[in-house]
């Protein structure tokens, strides 16, 4: 996790610029970051598209975008006229246009007087991840006198074959230090902030472990619905987009040793160990729904399958409640309960650490079973963490009442920089922390193929509720820890009047 | 702690009913504690003292008071003409008076019917206690067909010979379980809050011990001089006033192991385990100071030699810091670091645990050593707690920034009741827990006794300041944990520059 300073200049090749993520999140993201202090001058930009622009068409339009996001006119127009390049290609799974590719590339280069320090990013699908990669090693462009990494956006693969082959190809050309494996749900900063609340707090880390906690839950939800992206959705299902990445990856985090240094090699190979300790899936610990009809926020939706471009009868899941084991020396014996899922009450992303409860004796003749206190690290839609810890309310009778602590990043630092800005930058300094390694995607992969080939059945739940029924199989007290005002925090654990099973959401 | 329900009828007798405690604390909070739900009509008051005043007399006064603390006139008159009464006494010490006072006791308990529950309370100067005992044993006062109660106010004794004789005065007559000796400093809601604090969150008691814990800090500061209590004040002297008593409760508390019952006879019977453990108080472990001229709030104010009633050359203590060892499982090796005066900037208790700091290796590579995360339990002015805690700040450096979390239970719960009301409630109800137990008393006289006896030397400290630079030998980086402003917590540590030993305060 440590900044290497971005010191000397480079060439940033887009492949797939003219799509959408380039332009609404990469193009600003990286003109901030070739822009920060030390860094001015240094970064040459090289769109490629199945288009046929000029470089000058491409500089206006990058203008557009950059103007829009709020940059300024002045010194965007000197860096897009000098240093940014577009180049048309027809086909990337043709070896002719990467030929011509190496030219242009070493053509600016050339002209630029830059030191072949070079960094592919490839927006582009999926499926033409594998041809790209293989054009770009035969064609000589997978090292060079300067540095050169190779960034790849997620889906790694839909299962462990997949991956394993798509990873097979990479590696025929590139080192895996080569390699930067994109998942940008975790931020640089949410990842450090949860690393730095481990292990720079002397307080917590006592605590981290099978004695003292009695099970982590964990609930990543949206409130929408698939949308647009139907049709890739109704291959994918909530396993594969997002259990196998982050919410694998918020396990890690969690559960992970401390490591050695604060740096990729040493947290990446943490990480991957928590991965590869869980064992393996039965069919009594994982759930999956599929949302039907229901309402979000009061206003009626329509269920899953009446969504576009999603099959008829289509058995994609929505949603995953899992119990996950991690077997280690730490966690032995410790549940990780996982809720995913789509029209879902609200858009949230938290952890729940839930400490073991006191001891009853002390308070047994008031009848009072003090419940546990629960530190829950929020990582979404606002990043910091809440204590929930009992105290006695100060009327003659004996009770008590749960507080919560509340602390929230924003409140004290203000706005946190855009995943894709801290991304780029750590690309450009050659900081791979944040990215997956090869062997986290190959070890989430081993644990979630066979549930994948062999997926229980999917039940409905209604949009807008916290998933189907049969999750309370699983843990019959999920908590819904967003609630919103602390004084209503003393109400979880209670049920809702009419659904016995429902907590209080 | 139980709250045994006050059901039967009981006369309340106040000696030293005329002085200004009994005006000011004792006549408001009796009528609070005797109209609560359920007692209404079981209180009887028999105001005691050495003036010529007729009952009548003594309820038009009563009801001025009462009124003058916000009561309305209604149920308070019908109260004050049928319950209330005076008997005048002449000498305390007189036998003579105490048959009187015993004929008028019978009579108004014959007159309304009472089953001779009887609460004496000794509002008097500490030198009238052993007389007063005496006389109500003598005529046969300590007991009757109800319940006998005794209370008294510290002082109890000035050090282990004096209060071993006052004890055996008491026990002469007294059984223990009859007598309450009241600390008033401690409410019930603050003992209990802590308690509650410590042993309803799983998550702090794993962490209260040795292996976690550094050290503990004590501070309780005065803003005020001695005012006009210079006379006593200059017999007694800090360790006598505020060590002996009070101090040594809050670190029992804090201290104590967990008790097997929420109640007193366990309650107690921990505490007084802590106060035995503390080893001798080395010379080296002792500063005391004297407030000299300095500066309050920014108005100058005068050194405790020119206060009315101290003599001319007192070398009496206002100040005193202390480092003690509990020598327990537990605690052995951690200090208590304690100080407590008059003069200083601001009137506060608080209590800081200081855990151990995370290990440095993670963070070894930025220069970054994380601070302690410390948790503050504060006392007074407010009641609560702050807990002290590292966060990452998002800049791409790597720099640590200390947060405060804070809890007062006024934010939440309000107002919390007179701690004297608490404390007659729980006479009447017969409950000990919040009262000084006899082995309490002898414990901590037996650790203080040998330092007033042979007192160190006493060094002039400003008024206006945290003491006699000395005590940074104890403690080379006391921290003033009341800084109002969370921002400002990030400075702990930090040198008050042109001061190098002083801490920001």
């Amino acid at each position: 996790m440590q900044q290497a300073a971005p010191n000397s200049a480079h060439l940033f090749v887009i492949f797939g610029v003219t799509g959408d993520l380039a332009e609404r999140k990469l193009l600003p993201a990286f003109y901030h970051v070739t822009h920060r202090e030390g860094c001015e001058g240094m970064s040459y930009l090289l769109g490629v598209g199945r288009r046929d622009w000029s470089d000058d068409e491409f500089r206006r339009r990058a203008k557009q975008t950059l103007t829009s996001s709020g940059l300024g006119p002045g010194e965007l127009s000197s860096w897009c006229d000098e240093q940014v390049f577009f180049h048309g290609i027809d086909d990337y799974r043709s070896q002719e246009s990467f030929v011509e590719l190496r030219s242009r590339i070493n053509q600016i280069e050339h002209d630029c007087a830059l030191p072949q320090n070079r960094i592919y990013y490839l927006a582009l699908p999926p499926e033409a991840f594998p041809a790209a990669v293989t054009a770009l090693g035969e064609n000589g462009l997978a090292h060079s006198a300067g540095y050169t990494r190779l960034v790849i956006e997620k889906p790694f693969g839909k299962d462990l074959e997949t991956a394993r082959r798509l990873d097979q190809v990479i590696h025929r050309y590139f080192g895996e230090d080569q390699v930067y494996r994109i998942d940008h749900y975790l931020g640089k900063t949410t990842v450090q902030n949860m690393l730095v609340f481990r292990f720079a707090n002397g307080m917590f880390e006592p605590l981290w472990n099978r004695d003292r906690i009695s099970r982590v839950e964990l609930t990543v939800g949206e409130d929408l619905g698939v949308g647009t992206r139907g049709g890739y959705y109704d291959t994918a299902g909530a396993l594969r987009d997002m259990v196998q990445n982050h919410i694998l990856q918020l396990i890690s985090l969690v559960a992970m040793e401390p490591p050695t240094a604060f740096e990729a090699e040493s947290i990446r190979s943490e990480k991957v160990k928590v991965v590869r300790s869980i064992t393996a899936l039965r069919d009594e610990d994982v759930v999956l729904g599929q949302y039907g009809a229901g309402e979000i926020n009061g206003q009626p939706v329509t269920g899953y399958l009446e969504e576009p471009k999603v099959a008829a009868e289509s058995q994609t899941e929505t949603y995953a409640a899992l119990r996950l084991h991690v077997d280690t020396w730490r966690w032995h014996g410790i549940p990780f309960y996982v809720r995913t899922g789509k029209r879902l009450p609200r858009r949230t992303t938290k952890i729940a650490i839930v400490f073991r409860e006191a001891p009853l004796p002390l308070f047994r003749a008031f009848q009072v079973r003090p419940p546990a206190n629960v530190l829950v690290i929020s990582i979404q839609p606002d990043e910091g963490f809440d204590l929930f810890f009992e105290v006695k309310t100060p009327d003659r009778s004996f009770r008590l009442d749960t507080k919560r602590l509340t602390f929230r990043y924003q409140d004290h630092f203000g706005r946190i920089p855009e995943a894709y800005e801290t991304l780029i930058a750590d690309v450009v300094g050659g900081d791979q922390t944040l990215f997956v390694h090869t062997e986290e995607v190959e070890a989430s992969w081993r644990l979630l193929t066979p549930l994948l080939q062999h997926k229980p059945p999917v039940s409905e739940y209604r949009a807008g509720s916290w998933g189907p029924d049969e999750i309370y199989t699983l843990l019959p007290d999920w908590v819904d820890y967003c609630l919103a005002e602390p004084t209503q925090a003393a109400q979880r654990g209670k049920t809702v009047p009419g659904r016995e099973n429902d907590r209080i959401t």
